[in-house]
């Protein structure tokens, strides 16, 4: 058993938890990150692809990388497409902002190099993972190294960014936290086709058939979505089948032609909402899908956790010039005032776009006159453009 | 059986009826309204007393009556309390536009007068009414009037004006109509104090107890409502536990003081959604409540019913006009566009500011993050406003 310290011990090195692990060296505080996954494990798992204004600008200011700006998709709107009629929301002239179109997986990539060329610590493929003494004095995270090596790593704070299947949030024991859950009667089935471009920008459709999204990855490749059951299972959906589906979906829309090629890659995504609060416990903070779960709709998991991180960096700091836990207290709050605005913006978007089977259309008809009302109104079309965009600066979260 | 011939029957003489008949006046169109109830059977049956920026419009501007100007009071705003804290809406300053507190039975006293200083046609007291051959060129509608007389009034158009429980909407096949319901685990309990005002414009307030709204109605009698079980009787609600209970879903708020005083009436309103489609059957036409209700919370019950008219007035002439029922076509979808805006804002409203007992919080805590995102977003507090006030004249609805 190798025993070591350092100030911040992090549990998981997605991009949460190497962004963390960045804004801590920059200010100053060792820590080190362990992930039972080797990094092209973590490389090879696609994920949303849509970074808010502020996400692009943490990214860039504290030097990960501007690989983003050069190579990544300014998106300066989206277009609603409903009652077969397409509709922009126009992100820079409402909100003064745009989203990028940049996959998580470059993300993660330029976070793990930027660690690499930092000298930062960031232990890949570390097994049986485990978490120990979280109300002492001296957290523990021990963990089997990629040698084989038997490890404990002793911490002053250590950070559960482990995911939504992560082993920290369960540590914390029930009397000590809320759980709120929500889940939805459908889907998403995701597909990555050899494709031209169809649409420059972001396509949301709400048709009598169900939601589909277009959405872009490269000039070759594409990356989409369409509403389906639960229970989908791959096997069931042929490329024709999956193309003939969109086009009934999204008919509609000026001189929008569907662009379709063969599909390489099948995927059903689960729809969930999930907080766990509060974030934390003793000398472990959670961030990120360790601490919450939001359904892909307005594509605000990866952001939120980048916002979780931003913020606890900053606690963390202060806590450890202090040599004082007390300012942790200040963590839970303002990072779940942002948490709750994008659980309910995702809900939002989820809810007003895709169709339930459930009820007698009384829901399908209001989300139209509220989708109507929506684009009809400056208001109405500006409140969603800040919240998909991320929310101003300006507006205290 | 006395045989009468009018140009447009109305069955219902409520708001909605007589605005119709006084609309129809102005256009030279005759047309006879006829109601099961008397003039004060209908003038003693308290309602919502908000009236949206063009609800005033119309009255003032049709010559109906300036009364609402003189004895009613402008709201400039509505505060929203949540978390213990107002959060002022500024309708002036975010929309334009104010709404006017005046009782729907003020609104129905004014159109009761004037169409009898106008020579209008208006039969209370008109019992058993029946509407009949509704999709020949003749419609007919029966009753026995007030002096015990049957009498059959043939008519180039029917207008079924005659509320949630009248007959008018049950007269369209079901094969010819679509119905959309929703029902709420919760309803309103309503009373009127004598009491001083507490507070100068409407008080909605979200707490862990559930809703209440605190409205006014004079110097010296006040309405107010707080969220109950739909189950709930008025006999198990003394004053002193009604004012216990809206003293703690009251808390917060700047200095404020509920001045509670003697409760004059007590009645439990239940709470419900439903739209009848299309509004158009043959040569009969719904209009306000017959079609459409909406649950209270946003006040938009009558002010639907009066843009319901309004259209409806301006499709009839164009038929009296042309001889020919052609323009009947556009009444469903031109009124239909507003009614589910006017739907979704009403559930909106309601799910936002209720508490819904059912489910883990994920909801509640979805909602403070809503409300938290509405007040610090000037775009999300205009959009509310818009709503409230009744959307800009320049949106088309």
């Amino acid at each position: 058993m190798r025993i070591e310290h350092t100030t911040v011990g992090i549990v998981g090195a997605g991009p949460a938890g190497l962004m963390l692990s960045h804004l801590l060296a920059l200010a100053g505080i060792a820590s080190v990150a362990v992930d039972a996954r080797t990094r092209s494990e973590i490389e090879n798992t696609h994920r949303a692809g849509i970074l808010e204004h502020d996400s692009v600008r943490l990214l860039v200011d504290s030097g990960v990388s501007d690989r983003v700006l050069r190579e990544g998709h300014e998106h300066r709107g989206i277009r609603l497409r409903f009652d077969g009629a397409d509709h922009r929301i126009d992100f820079q002239r409402l909100a003064g902002a745009s989203t990028w179109l940049y996959p998580q997986t470059a993300v993660f990539a330029d976070l793990a190099d930027a660690r690499a060329r930092d000298g930062g610590d960031v232990r890949f493929d570390g097994r049986d993972t485990a978490v120990d003494r979280l109300t002492g004095d001296e957290p523990v995270l021990r963990f089997t190294d990629a040698d084989g090596i038997e490890a404990e790593l002793r911490c002053d704070y250590l950070v559960g960014a482990d995911g939504s299947r992560g082993l920290c949030r369960a540590q914390v024991p029930a009397e000590h936290r809320t759980q709120y859950f929500r889940e939805y009667p459908f889907a998403w089935f995701g597909f990555l086709a050899a494709a031209p471009v169809s649409a420059p920008e972001l396509i949301y459709a709400r048709s009598e058939h169900g939601f589909a999204l277009v959405s872009q990855r490269t000039e070759t490749v594409q990356r989409m979505y369409f509403q389906c059951d639960p229970g989908a299972r791959v096997e069931d959906w042929s490329d024709e089948r999956i193309w003939e589906e969109m086009r009934r979906r999204l008919a509609g829309g000026d001189g929008f032609e569907l662009r379709a090629g063969p599909i390489l890659e099948k995927t059903v995504l689960p729809f969930r909402s999930f907080v766990q609060e509060p974030l934390r416990y003793g000398r472990m903070l959670l961030a990120g899908d360790a601490a919450h779960t939001v359904p892909p709709t307005g594509a605000k998991g990866l952001n939120l956790a980048l916002a979780d991180v931003r913020v606890l960096a900053e606690i963390l700091e202060r806590a450890v010039r202090q040599r004082d836990p007390g300012p942790l207290d200040d963590y839970t709050p303002r990072a779940l005032a942002r948490v709750w605005k994008a659980q309910h913006f995702s809900y939002w978007m989820t809810t007003m776009l895709h169709r339930d089977e459930r009820g007698d259309g009384f829901d399908e008809r209001r989300r139209l006159g509220e989708l109507a009302g929506i684009v009809a109104s400056e208001a109405g079309a500006r409140y969603l453009a800040e919240g998909y965009t991320g929310w101003p600066a300006a507006v205290p979260v």
